[in-house]
């Protein structure tokens, strides 16, 4: 059994770094492809079997060293009562934004067995599958970032309603976030019984905030959340997009390990970080479309400043994007694999 | 006559911190509409006596410390050669995006004084007009950021095309770079003869950058711009949009004048930067529309945070939105002045 990627989690000694890439289960895979053309996305992450499948297939196509539940951030925000479709073109939408008392009223706390029963399910039948092969990874996004879907009804650009509600009605803002962080809570809470053996927290918005807002209003509930989770006494990661200037913030999360995206200097973070946490990241996307001499390059260059933290998982910035060559992927992990040993 | 923002760029002394905003000419203000309905935009950039009057507007209405020539960062690509056209909803659309030798032999380093003479005509205006009374600071967008709008032909979520072209093809990319830089330098300097008494170099994309990448591919062609522009004597400002994470490596590129936008740590970015340049920013334009003694909490912070620098000029960390209220705007500004002092 490979449990490298939770040895490096608790900062315990490995004999090579592992890696896994975010969004690994998506579109540059032909075989994801071929699955997805028969079903719509929101009907592949609510059919156990299928959303395992999709799961698995990075596993054995690129030898990540975890794999991580296949499903959309956004399922738990379905949960809480509002209503989500997703258009190609311009992704998620989101029925009526959430932006007064009565429409925070209601929205309800999730039971995950009751109204998610496909995500347990799936988690099970991939522990099954993975007969500890590699661990499974469960996941959420962060309250802040939930919020900004629940209340901006989809992506955003500036987030203005978001921070206008942050900063004219703080205390709906709050209630709202109450709400979210209990439900996100509730949601890794059932993951991890079901059989996850770590759990993400991604933040992909957080970045937008000034580290006031973010330190002051937003941080709060991530702790807490973090928490609530530490106590299943499986690994936290809480990953944050665009979190150069959080980082110093960040690093009092009280998650095991931190994930930062592409644009921050690993060897700056893994210094203000310290030795209580691993760091997780952080090569750009983008560099897989690149040859692959300069690609080796670039996994070492990580490799080598990421070495003084406490445990380092190789990770993607991001999420990979659906223009990769998986021929590039594939010749990353085997650097991850190789460089590091 | 009001040198103050002079003064704070060289470090000088002086009796309160001066204010700007960026894009402070512009759809928040009513004045600016009208004007604006009489005319599309690029007409409205390429009319000396349009531009100079909306350039004034915010001077007169929120009593800034300097006037910023009104135009737009796309301008010295059209007059490269690059079609360019606005479209209400999906903004700038540039012509056929340049990918290839053939398309980048095509584009031109352009005469300023040939082919954007309103430009220049504008400032000679403006210098009139303003008496003194703020100085006025010309602009351009930085190497990278025009290089991403001719690669990719327009606005873009992940910048694939420009970042392949860096990966695959450093010649091509280097040798574009080389003629958007001439460009910038010829572009700059006109204005600066022209009567611009400080420049701005807006680098809008370059936080999409790793601080790997930035450093090694295009801070280079950064420093020869500024190193070029400083010849003039006047302060050249850099300001870099998303820049939490290249503080470090921006610190040297020689400007007077470093700004940053509004998700760094001010504190941070004055420790880091040293006592050799002057620091712009960093309020998020959101917070304009919180009620007036939370914005006066933010300016006061800010202002606390940024007291250690050489020279403070108070700005926001990025662009002022559409939607914000006038009357905050014009508060804002009152309280850099009166809590400064």
């Amino acid at each position: 059994m490979n449990d490298t990627f939770l040895k490096a989690c608790r900062g315990e000694k490995v004999d090579h770094t592992p890696v896994w890439l975010m969004r690994q289960a998506g579109r540059y895979l032909k075989e994801y492809q071929e699955v997805r053309s028969k079903v719509d996305f929101l009907t592949l992450c609510k059919t156990p079997e299928l959303a395992a499948k999709v799961t698995i297939q990075p596993v054995d196509i690129l030898g990540v060293d975890a794999a991580i539940l296949f499903s959309d951030i956004l399922i738990p925000v379905e949960a809480m009562g509002m209503h989500l479709e997703f258009s190609e073109k311009k992704g998620p939408v989101l029925g009526e934004p959430v932006r007064s008392k009565s429409g925070a009223d209601k929205l309800i706390i999730p039971d995950t067995e009751d109204s998610m029963p496909f995500v347990l399910e799936a988690i099970a039948i991939l522990r099954q599958e993975l007969r500890g092969r590699v661990p499974l990874i469960g996941f959420s996004g962060a309250p802040f970032t939930l919020a900004t879907y629940i209340i901006e009804g989809g992506s955003s650009k500036n987030f203005i309603n978001t921070k206008k509600m942050m900063y004219q009605n703080r205390g709906l803002f709050e209630g709202l976030m109450d709400k979210i962080t209990a439900t996100v809570i509730e949601y890794l809470s059932a993951q991890i019984q079901a059989g996850a053996q770590a759990v993400q927290l991604f933040d992909s918005w957080a970045g937008i905030l000034s580290p006031y807002d973010y330190e002051e209003i937003i941080f709060p509930y991530v702790k807490a959340a973090i928490k609530a989770l530490r106590k299943f006494g499986v690994p936290v990661i809480y990953f944050v997009n665009d979190c150069a200037g959080l980082i110093k913030i960040i690093r009092k999360s009280g998650a095991d390990v931190i994930g930062v995206d592409w644009r921050v200097d690993i060897e700056d973070a893994v210094k203000k970080l310290g030795k209580k946490v691993s760091v997780q990241g952080n090569l750009d996307p983008c560099v897989l479309f690149a040859p692959r001499e300069h690609i080796e390059d670039r996994v070492q260059d990580i490799l080598n400043k990421a070495f003084p933290a406490r445990g380092h998982i190789f990770n993607l910035g991001h999420g990979i994007l659906p223009e990769t060559p998986t021929e590039n992927a594939i010749a990353m992990v085997e650097a991850v694999h190789r460089l590091s040993r």
